[in-house]
């Protein structure tokens, strides 16, 4: 690992945990391809239970990520959800770390 | 979303959680950057405590992905780490997970 390298910190550590962790870079991606997705739409598309995914949603919550936006369907009442400005900024920034990552994978620095 | 992509795993689904985990995904990038790395390299480059890089190493190799190589560097103590084939291979996984979902991102399917 030469000088520079060792300098610049490694692409692993600009990423951020609430973002990175499997199942919220899931929830934060879904949410980023619509304006806004339903519970329920969420949970089945990345095949998770109500209690992991409501678990994931509250940490997002509090970390300013998305917004919870309750209402009916018909009769039947229903949850949405949305990226907020500082979400979509978040993921931006984890993607393009990852970015940054899987380019340094491909094309190693000279060791 | 429509049902071609409703029907395909979401890719943070094949993100295997003992990989993806960020300061365990830079361990094994740097260590498939080289042979094998000091323990003492490995710790400065990611910026962790020697106890925060222990316990991950312990995760890793339990996973059968990390070897350790314990001997001398003249008197002195060293250990060495390195990826095991299984561990390149989990780690190629994972890249392509996170290129297909970084793929996802920079041109959503329609909604």
């Amino acid at each position: 690992m030469n000088e520079d390298t060792e300098s610049v910190p490694h692409p692993t550590q600009r990423l951020n945990d609430t973002v990175h962790h499997r199942t919220r870079l899931g929830i934060m991606a879904v949410l980023r391809e619509v304006d806004r997705a339903e519970f329920g739409h969420l949970r089945d598309t990345l095949d998770l239970t109500d209690g992991n995914l409501s678990r994931h949603i509250r940490t997002l919550e509090q970390a300013g990520y998305v917004e919870i936006h309750k209402g009916y369907h018909g009769r039947r009442p229903r949850t949405w959800l949305s990226l907020t400005d500082q979400g979509a900024q978040a993921l931006t920034e984890e993607v393009a770390a990852l970015k940054a990552l899987v380019a340094r994978l491909d094309d190693p620095p000279s060791a």
